[in-house]
This record gives structure tokens, sequence and C-alpha cells, in this order.
């Protein structure tokens, strides 16, 4: 680990794997949460990378590895949280992170359904903290995609790469 | 989801699958990390659970699924980072988080080789954000093991349940 590492660019990102994790984005706001969610373009992660209250990450092995992270701030995951689950519900109990969890998971899951290879997912991990950051690993790909709301913005990371060809 | 299941306590947790990740935390801080590190005896995550500056995710999948968070003060990060690269790494750099993924990794990777069990392990996510905390989610267990070094304290926290029995 010499100290030029840190000036290597992010690795490039496959664009056929985005667009599953776009489609999902919107099909799971219009369907699930029933929130309208503008879907911005995709865009290399910043470095240094933008601050979040709540993220959910849920993790792909398999043909396609690495991991994708919903990520918002607290007054949007409030809202957000309220409108699926029907109700407000207190950030910081087990029902507000699970509703975070089901957010991601839903949007890793549709993409995965379309990504027409062969991966798992995790169950998801939340996390809580004012002003946190999910950091760049050198040799993962990183790219953010922006969502607006009414609620307020949100950004959804997909850190994947592919590893083996599909079958067919 | 009613407020009710607010209260409901963490589901239990395998004994069989806490005690691979107990040796895998002293075999890597003793072979790799090459730093004095006291293990202490394993406890059921406490609500609300206990904030950090830096943590390292593994995902698992499979057999088992859940994940495993190594969660250091950044004094701690700082110092066992050094120690494992052999050189002082600034925090906030690809370099730094990529070393604590590793930590991460190993500790997962050489769990998962002794649990017996068929399972993947994702690449890692590293948080990084002063009193960030890993939320409990309300179906998966979660079993804290404290770890104490001169360099000052982490945790892994192991949230694993098994999903399949073994084959043989």
């Amino acid at each position: 680990m010499s100290t030029e590492t840190l000036k290597k660019p992010a690795p490039a990102i496959n664009p056929k794997l985005i667009a599953p994790f776009v489609n999902s984005v919107r099909s799971v706001f219009q369907t699930m949460v029933k929130v309208e969610t503008t879907v911005q373009m995709p865009r290399l992660k910043a470095d240094p990378c933008p601050s979040y209250d709540v993220s959910g990450i849920i993790g792909f092995s398999g043909d396609v590895i690495g991991n994708v992270v919903v990520s918002l701030q607290m007054a949007a995951a409030k809202s957000l949280v309220a409108a699926f689950a029907g109700m407000p519900i207190e950030a910081g109990t087990p029902d507000f992170s699970d509703a975070i969890g089901e957010l991601a998971n839903m949007i890793a899951g549709g993409a995965k359904k379309h990504l027409g290879l062969a991966a798992s997912i995790t169950v998801p991990s939340v996390i809580i903290g004012r002003g946190h950051q999910i950091a760049r690993l050198s040799d993962v790909p990183c790219i953010v995609i922006p969502c607006v709301t009414p609620a307020g913005d949100f950004a959804v990371e997909v850190n994947v790469k592919q590893v083996n060809q599909p079958a067919n």
C-alpha cells in the first residue's frame, strides 16, 4: 500500500449493470413507496463523497460482486419510511431500520432479477449516524444514482462488478 | 408494522456459529495485524447499541445469511491500520478504507472456512462517520464480540443465522 495508490481513479463500471438498478429504483418508488421520484442521470461517485444520515446496504455475491447502498438524509428517510409503511415510524427503532433495509432489499432484488446473472444478495445492513460516508474502495467501481422526491433527496450507489460471463 | 413490534427481543443466535468468528478474530489479530488482542465474552447486542467511527461490513449469503461488522473508534482504527499496513495511513483515503475492509474480509473469510457450511461472502462495505450505529434489524440475531487492544477497543458484531442444514 503506497501513497501513490491514493491517486488512482475509480475503476470503470459496465453500463449494462446500471440500467437494472435505475429501473428498479423507479419501480419500487412508484409501486411500493408511492412517492413521485425523479431519477437523475447516474454519475461517477465524487471523491470526497457526500455524507448521509441513514444508509441501507445490500451485498451481492456470485457472478456479480459488490454492494448497493440506499443513502438518505434523515428528513427524507422519515418521510419515505412513513409513506412506505403508511404511518410515521420513530427513527432509531428496529421498525425504522427494518423499513430502510426493506427499501434497499426491494431495489437490489428488483435489479437482480433483470441482471440476467447468477447472483445472491444478502440481508440488509442499516447504518444510522449523522453525516456518515460510505467509503470508496479502490477496486470497486462506484456509480451514484441521484434521486429527487418532494420529501427530500436520496442516492442509490451501485458498487458492483461482473466477475463471470453469463452461461447463455 | 405495529408499534408492538418495537418491544420484541432480538432473536437467539446459534452458539456454534459464534466460535468460528471468535477464533478468526484472535487469529487475524495475532498473525496479520500483530497487535495483542483480548477477546472478551460475546454478548447480546445492547439496545440502544454503541456508536463507532469506522465500520467494515461483510455480508453472508447461502446456508448462512446475515453480516459481520468490525466497528472501531477512530483512534483504534488508525492504530490498527498502521500496525496492519506497516505504516500510518491517512483516514478518509481509499487506502485506509481498503485496510479496514481487508480486516473485515479476513475475519469473515477465516470464520467462513470453519463454519462447515456453504456460504458466500461479499466484498466489504466501509462506513466512516463519527458516532454512527449499525442498526439492529428485528429478525437478525445480534452478538457482539468486544475486543481490547493497547491501541484502543473495537467490536466485532456477528449478525448471522443458518437457513439450511449442512449436507453432511
